[in-house]
């Protein structure tokens, strides 16, 4: 290849992605000095780069021979890292639009419930009830994964004075946040936690982790917030345990999406059905990030945000 | 007076506070060296220092002789500034308690209106309505009042990255927050605000500063949080807006408190009232700063945090 020939890269994801993506890659990749023909459509031997959502067009990856990488535009992989047909260096999407937005989200619910707020939404009835929370340097949260998203909110909570806990594979070190890993950590993690934020990535370690022994660990009272993958939670456990001691669960992810109409979680009164809207791939801030990742590739060096198959994740 | 005759303090709130301060006002005198009779019954000439709420039993300052100062309890000091008795000088409170806890509240109602939550909590009714709401860097919010309460809430909201605009009298001068003063600044202000949160004291000069003409200014879907004092919304006006371009009120303070059951704010689908809860003076925080006082006091050093009787605050 000379210098002259630019790099094929093939777009495959849902059609309403591809506008934002058009608009977006082309000034990135000119920020990284590169010329690349980014399109929805190139012959499969002749592409070097497969920037992909896991539910796009392309399922087999075998006809991409010359691909030198798989950019993922999501963070979870679940649905693509186990993908037989894909041998290529996968990477997955570490975007800051999308971590803010994370942050946003889980702020945001983690307040909602320390400060009881559907109770005043509940309670527009005429009756004063003057009843102060407590502080929120008395309200323990606890957060399953501390990866980019799980670190992020830990260190905004952490800002807002919660005592945050954190638990991860691998042990941290993050300031002002107690770091646990291993399955003691997950046991001492979730007991005594009133708020339990999952920012796991979904495998089979990770699958039901939070069963319905993990669930009796939680303090009475205790919210729920997942917005990380459906399958962590055993829901059959959740509902059992809504009539203990979990107070209330906010849900942003299911086994199937979007969540049939006809599924218990939808009616109940201590669940909070989000559709899958915590956060979002930004096209503005990830074509920077897969733009980085082919300059990288061009280079020589190694990709950013590697998926370890063998984790899974 | 001898060192060793003890210094008198009269408590005066309501008996519902009293048991938290009696277990709390002892060791944070000791902490300053102080020997304090505190009591809730002291002959006035007798009494040094008056501990006071200002819905507390005392409401005639004049028989207070010797009383080198009135200690508000509360941040607020409208109703107990403008007692024509009260002419010892006049400190109110500035507790970290009370400034996390409004900075808690004020976040999480920001948030909530922000991530749009209501719709969730409202739209459980079996339908996926994927949409995502903006970043909090494209939502910009004013904060009017730039005091103890109002620089705390812009600077947390700044650490979540929304783009602060703050108001105040004088000029200040905040790290990444946008500080107007004067009529011009309000105007500005407000003009594009997407949220706007009132921690402004009630004086003459601020009683109905969001009328007809200020509300008009707001964006299209703009949200009001008003955790400051109720007047300082003109009520006819802010009926009016929400027909127009306020999409929702959160109001924790009233003309009238407790709100009266009959009031159209409680029924009204775009008002969230709560009773005036957004923060608390904490006994544990709050006496440390009495004590702090009563030691300045005491070495013949300035009071902290005084009021200035011409301003009104
Ligand atoms: N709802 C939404 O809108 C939305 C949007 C984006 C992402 N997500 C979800 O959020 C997940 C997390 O994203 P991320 O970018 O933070 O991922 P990440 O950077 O890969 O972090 C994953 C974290 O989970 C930990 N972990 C993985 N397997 C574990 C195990 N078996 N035991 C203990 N800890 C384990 C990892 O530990 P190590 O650090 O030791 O590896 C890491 O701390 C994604 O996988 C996706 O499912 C949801
Ligand atoms: N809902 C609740 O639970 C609750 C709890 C506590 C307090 N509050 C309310 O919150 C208010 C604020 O408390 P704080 O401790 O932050 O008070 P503060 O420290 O005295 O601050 C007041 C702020 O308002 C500004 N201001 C006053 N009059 C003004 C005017 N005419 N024009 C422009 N700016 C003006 C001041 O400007 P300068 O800085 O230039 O003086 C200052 O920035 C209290 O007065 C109380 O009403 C409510």
């Amino acid at each position: 290849m000379t210098k002259n020939t630019p790099i094929c890269a093939l777009f495959s994801a849902g059609d309403a992605a591809w506008p934002d993506y058009a608009a977006a890659l082309p000034p990135a990749f000119a920020a990284q000095g590169l010329t690349v023909d980014v399109s929805r459509d190139h012959a499969p031997e002749t592409v070097d780069y497969i920037i992909a959502a896991p539910n796009g067009p392309v399922q087999d990856f075998a006809p991409f021979t010359r691909c030198k990488a798989v950019l993922n535009l999501w963070a979870g992989v679940e649905d693509i890292a186990t993908n037989k047909t894909l041998t290529q260096p996968l990477a997955r999407m570490v975007d800051p639009g999308l971590t803010d937005g994370m942050v946003e989200w889980v702020v945001g619910h983690t307040m909602r419930h320390h400060l009881g707020i559907d109770d005043h939404i509940h309670g527009q009835d005429g009756i004063w009830r003057a009843a102060f929370p407590p502080l929120a340097q008395e309200r323990p949260v606890t957060i399953l994964g501390l990866g980019a998203l799980g670190a992020a909110c830990a260190k905004m909570l952490t800002a807002l004075n919660f005592p945050v806990t954190g638990w991860s594979r691998s042990q941290k070190d993050i300031v002002n946040v107690t770091c646990l890993s291993g399955n003691d950590g997950l046991r001492d993690a979730l007991t005594d936690a009133e708020i339990v934020v999952l920012l796991l990535p979904l495998t089979d370690a990770t699958t039901n982790i939070l069963n319905a022994e993990k669930l009796a660990l939680l303090v009475d009272g205790a919210f729920i917030i997942n917005p990380g993958r459906g399958p962590l939670i055993d829901d059959v456990a959740l509902l059992k345990a809504l009539d203990r001691n979990v107070a209330h669960a906010t849900l942003d992810v299911f086994r199937t999406e979007p969540l049939p109409k006809s599924h218990a979680f939808w009616d109940h009164p201590k669940i909070t059905v989000t559709p899958h809207i915590a956060s979002t791939t930004r096209a503005s801030t990830a074509a920077l990030c897969i733009a980085e990742n082919i300059r990288r590739g061009e280079d020589g060096l190694p990709f950013m945000h590697l998926v370890d198959r063998s984790k899974g994740y």
